[in-house]
């Protein structure tokens, strides 16, 4: 049987570990300011959840909800006012934004040394440079420390990652390619144009499903011994459960799973380990502001 | 017998468009400064060249030189002074700089609307982010004209590039992926830590060779039919020249011509591309001041 890489368990740690960081930061404390724009029940649950590990590990918080109907620029005026408040260290939009804004235009307007949720142009280009000062997106932050945690090498291995999203594959890809020891690797980006997709992801000695379709990856397109990082989240009808769906990612666990070497659950594998990489974030935009 | 992509005739057909673009303009004319510091003799020649396609085109051009032992500070103070001068439309820092200084702070510090070059990290991360608005540093822009040019079928294919420099390898293949007609790719990097690079380079339907050692690509590592774009300018000892050295590429043409269906020479192919495409964003960067 696989390893079962346990996201819960390892941002627990991380979590345990950040709030010994935070416990020893006697003159203040890391201030993060979460801004929602309306009331999306998804959008109201994620932001909670990181309001409370906010708490937990000793980081203020404040929540600035705004109504559904106010225009991008007055959303922007209010983003340069947290840009310029040196008591807010951390700055994170909750997407998705209404559909009135242009999304990259609104994280644009976060200071670059605030951006914990790693979007700005600018920590995008600092991605791409190599460049440490920079903030990384949360989601493929996530996924380098848990395969650093579990001790999976990376170096001169063949990464294969499905997706190339702005803010999963492509960050996740240049992340796994630069010159690194949680880096180094062969890195190729497949997506919904590539032909023979299978042959492609077959040759994965680390397989990253970010492509967003339930259960898209099957037996056949997985090596023997692969490991398999799966962050899809994806909502299927289940009439046998009381919500009426259940949650599935990218890869047919079930499918897959006597195949591979190590593979992340979901839920409970990628999923948790955003928050954590959020607050770590966090840390680091206080740590510069403290420099 | 292969395609042989003419580079110095598709630089000439740009060269004779952006002319034509030019002549066009009524009121003013783009101007673009390059800043060269100290006297390097390739340095010399490459901005010597760029000055002579600038005029060529009726692009005002400036040289400033500076003494190669200038501060870090004092080259920014110069810079700046520069992005806030509204005549200039773009500005070129001729690279290499002396060994006291960091490149990348350099090019950071020039304006990304004047950043002719592609190198300032916003250009970057807009590239990544598939912002039309940003710059494209010159050579990968160049392999895509020629792609572009030579009415190669890029969507769906699989590209490998190998080598994965922030200046060719990187943008190169951040290019191919993104969802666009010249583009929409399957895209591998290898580089100096990939195991079993000849296997990969194999499958590529384009192989993009930036990797910067002489002859590198040999004929095991070339699939039949494959389109071969060989970015590598190496110079090789050559007693039967008047310099003692001749130019090759990252690929071993002899070896791999009767293998490819089409491929760039050294010199001759990706090279006089990067001048051409150098003045097309001179000529955008125009536009986007007189918007």
């Amino acid at each position: 049987m696989p390893d079962i890489i346990d996201g819960n368990q390892i941002s627990k740690d991380i979590i345990e570990e950040l709030t010994i960081e935070v416990s020893k930061l006697l003159d203040s404390k890391p201030k993060v300011v979460f801004v929602r724009v309306g009331e999306d029940p998804a959008s109201v649950s994620y932001v909670n959840k990181k309001q409370k590990v906010s708490a937990q590990i000793g980081i203020e918080s404040v929540l600035l909800v705004l109504d559904v109907s106010i225009s991008q620029q007055e959303l922007i005026a209010q983003i340069r006012k947290l840009n310029e408040d040196p008591e807010v260290n951390g700055i994170l939009i909750q997407s998705p934004l209404p559909s009135h804004m242009i999304e990259t235009e609104v994280f644009n307007s976060v200071a670059p040394e605030k951006d914990v949720d790693g979007f700005n142009v600018v920590n995008v280009g600092k991605l791409c440079q190599e460049d440490e000062s920079g903030f990384v997106a949360c989601t493929p932050a996530g996924i380098i420390e848990l395969l650093k945690r579990q001790n999976i090498v990376v170096e001169g291995k063949h990464v294969v990652v499905v997706g190339r999203s702005l803010i999963v594959g492509k960050p996740a890809g240049l992340l796994l390619v630069k010159k690194s020891k949680i880096g180094n690797a062969t890195v190729t980006f497949c997506h919904s144009r590539t032909q023979e997709i299978a042959s492609i992801a077959k040759q994965a000695d680390i397989l990253i499903a970010a492509i967003g379709k339930p259960n898209f990856i099957d037996a056949t397109m997985v090596k023997k011994g692969a490991v398999v990082i799966d962050v899809g989240i994806n909502r299927v009808e289940d009439g046998s459960k009381k919500s009426g769906f259940r949650l599935v990612g990218d890869v047919d666990f079930e499918a897959v799973q006597s195949k591979v070497s190590a593979i992340t659950p979901v839920p409970g594998g990628v999923g948790p380990m955003t928050v954590a990489m959020l607050m770590k974030n966090t840390i680091k935009a206080y740590r510069l502001s403290h420099k």
